[in-house]
């Protein structure tokens, strides 16, 4: 990629002294926003003052770009109230209202009181709706035109709307066209009313078969609605059907990444971190995993009372022990296969509540076929262990019982979360490996009663 | 969302009598691109067929993008070759030749045989290119002007070739600015063309400050670029500076839900499906899970020689053996939490191999916590279980050991993979337990030689 290689200056060195000049070559020195965030995440609040200063209007776009939220809501913070209100007021109404949203209240008021105050409004009309929501992630900034207008008309507007409203790539895509009350008729690309004939009116060239949003819609459900209809924008609209603001392209983006960062989390058996691990004090990596832990923990228990509940067998049979690992890590093995997928196909959309019978029957025919080789895979380690025949066959029949028991839980537990509208991805590797470790033991323990003579008297 | 509830046309149910106007409007009927997959995976051979026949240029592009790859070759492949070369080239060439990519060669040959000569050879072009490289999903009709060009007559190229192109929202958000011999030298906006004065030259309107990717670029890198740099599309550029054509943010979405996918089924122990699951049978299943599954049989049968070897201990102190699943299970459940957050953090760009040392530093003082935590959980359970204060203080030290010693070696193993230009999402879950379990479980009995009497002898 295009990107210079090395980072020879450091953005710490050259502050002091450095002018807006200075900056935007450290700027472009740098590889790339991962480089630029680390740099910015090292200096201290005096620095970040400094760095308010001297940074010019277009400079400062880019490089809060490069950061995360957390990290710019912490720049701006430091800096002087005036000089973050001119930097944030710069920035698309989504990238502004995202940093606003991580600052402490009191700084936030006191940067959107040093704003323009029609820029203010909008900023605040943005922040009051839940975080979760659609219209949280919305740009107000949306190109309409009215219907009735004729296309020449139209593209006269639409050039100083275009100025007035700093659209991007991203806003400019579809044009909206509206009734006099903002109500949403249809869309429009710019390109087909610059290649109309200039006479037509808006109406004869508008689409109105499109998709729209309500403002609280669920922002992830938002994005993934654009994706799988591959569109650069979708429009929010209020019950009145009046345009409210657009949800674009790169809004999703980050939505969706975002969601698989949390679902990551959740998959490994902890709270989502919701910020960047860098910068997660180890207090506040504790709290988001010990919950979890705990639960486990109290849940894994049980595998406790089960093996004093058995404590005779093992004494009879002490081999018994030298399998309770194996047998119980295969059996959390294979269900962990099968949630991660499961998990996964249920955020995508690919997999229904609907499917369930579908996803049991295509897991247990699976199942059937890894218990089998998994059995031949016990029966040699039995034998390499010497530990005689009838642990061997007792042994081998546990592994293939214990693996089809896991493939049935691990399919049939994501979707049922799903179905009463919790995250499937609560359903983590840890905790299906310490559903299937007492119940697994259980079946161990059954099936050693039914192949054992020396168990037969207990 | 303003989808249509109810789907009470079914596809087979019309697709014997329908015609094109049917098909559109069972399209509009249809609650979204998951049902619309879903029914479309239920026709026979001879209904796919049935369905191209009557599919008219717009409504197939509609619903070959809801489909997956997969099943849109499937559907391709079963069309006549003629019906089947017409709408393939009425698609953009991105999704053209991923649905290629996914049909068997004789098939792929014989549908790009009946296209026409330069649409079938533009698309050839882009399927020569390595599946995993940016070349592969870029699209070629990027809109170019040369930089000498007025700004009068460059907007007059760019109404024809617009047309000719059939430019979209994705594809029109820049027009790049090339030499004669189509090297670039900048990009501009369609918007700036139209608003600037019609006399001045491209030249002075164009940034030359631009991203770009070479062909052979890791196609995910360069989609994390474009999403780092907030683009909407991104060029691409032989050795020579010739553009070969852009890739989008809608493909690099897509490229990124993909690699989310992978990544979640490594850290699930599993190989990627690389299919859409619902359509993945039993066998293929088998195939992806069956080799993990059984190297990690492998490595945790391990834990049988470990046990066997304490085996006297285990009969001195049969209590030991009750709390196995507890330690070694808390042992990779706290091992689990810190992989999957630091492979998703790798994969983002949020930590790299430099951070090291402070990764460690933050997961041995958070294990610190979560050991000390840990260690009053297990006095708590040893006490309910009645095992006696020796094993009480044998199990509540050893836990805490375990606690340290898995944050110690999963913080290490991702950054390390990555290192090696490995896939950090091969430390999976099951791995991590798998390596904890055996390891633990020589700590365990260590600590319970030092702790407990009995075992002094032994």
């Amino acid at each position: 990629m295009s990107s210079p290689t090395s980072a020879a200056v450091r953005l710490t060195d050259i502050l002091p002294t450095a002018g807006p000049g200075e900056i935007q070559a450290w700027l472009r020195s740098v590889a790339g926003p991962a480089e630029r965030r680390h740099q910015v995440s090292r200096l201290s609040r005096a620095e970040l003052r400094r760095l308010g200063e001297v940074l010019d209007g277009r400079t400062a776009e880019i490089l809060l770009e490069s950061l995360d939220d957390e990290l710019a809501a912490r720049a701006v913070t430091a800096m002087d109230a005036a000089v973050a209100a001119t930097l944030l007021a710069g920035l698309d109404t989504d990238h502004a209202t995202d940093i606003l949203r991580e600052m402490r209240a009191p700084a936030r008021d006191s940067v959107l009181s040093a704003m323009p105050a029609d820029r203010s409004e909008a900023l605040r009309r943005v922040l009051e709706w839940p975080r979760e929501s659609a219209a949280a992630h919305m740009i107000p900034e949306a190109l309409a035109i009215t219907s009735e207008l004729t296309v020449a008309d139209a593209v006269e507007q639409l050039r100083r709307d275009a100025v007035e409203l700093r659209v991007d790539a991203h806003t400019s895509a579809y044009i909206y066209v509206t009734d006099r009350d903002r109500r949403l008729l249809g869309v429009a690309a710019f390109r087909d009313l610059v290649l109309a004939d200039p006479g037509r009116h808006v109406s004869e060239l508008m689409n109105d078969d499109l998709l729209w949003v309500s403002p609280l819609t669920d922002a992830e459900e938002a994005a993934q609605a654009l994706e799988d209809h591959n569109l650069v924008a979708v429009p929010v609209v209020d019950a009145d059907m009046r345009l409210l603001g657009i949800l674009t392209q790169s809004t999703a983006a980050e939505i969706a990444e975002e969601e698989a960062t949390e679902d990551a989390e959740r998959q490994g058996g902890s709270e989502p971190l919701d910020m960047p691990y860098l910068r997660a004090s180890p207090w506040h990596l504790w709290r988001k995993r010990i919950g979890w832990l705990l639960l486990l923990f109290v849940a894994e228990a049980y595998t406790g009372t089960v093996l004093r509940h058995f404590e005779e067998e093992m004494e009879a049979v002490v081999a018994l022990a030298f399998f309770i690992p194996l047998l119980i890590g295969t059996g959390g093995n294979t269900g962990t296969q099968i949630t991660t997928t499961l998990v996964r196909a249920l955020a995508t959309g690919d997999v229904r509540f609907r499917d369930v019978p579908s996803i049991v029957a295509k897991e247990l025919s699976t199942g059937m076929l890894i218990a089998l080789t998994m059995a031949l895979a016990a029966v040699i380690r039995a034998w390499t262990l010497g530990v005689g025949p009838e642990v061997t066959l007792c042994v081998s029949l546990t592994i293939g019982a214990i693996v089809l028991w896991s493939s049935f839980i691990a399919s049939i537990l994501p979707p049922l979360l799903k179905k009463c509208r919790l995250d499937p991805a609560l359903v983590s590797a840890p905790a299906i490996a310490t559903i299937v470790d007492g119940t697994g033991l259980i079946i161990y323990f059954w099936i050693a009663h039914l192949t054992l003579a020396q168990l037969q008297g207990l």
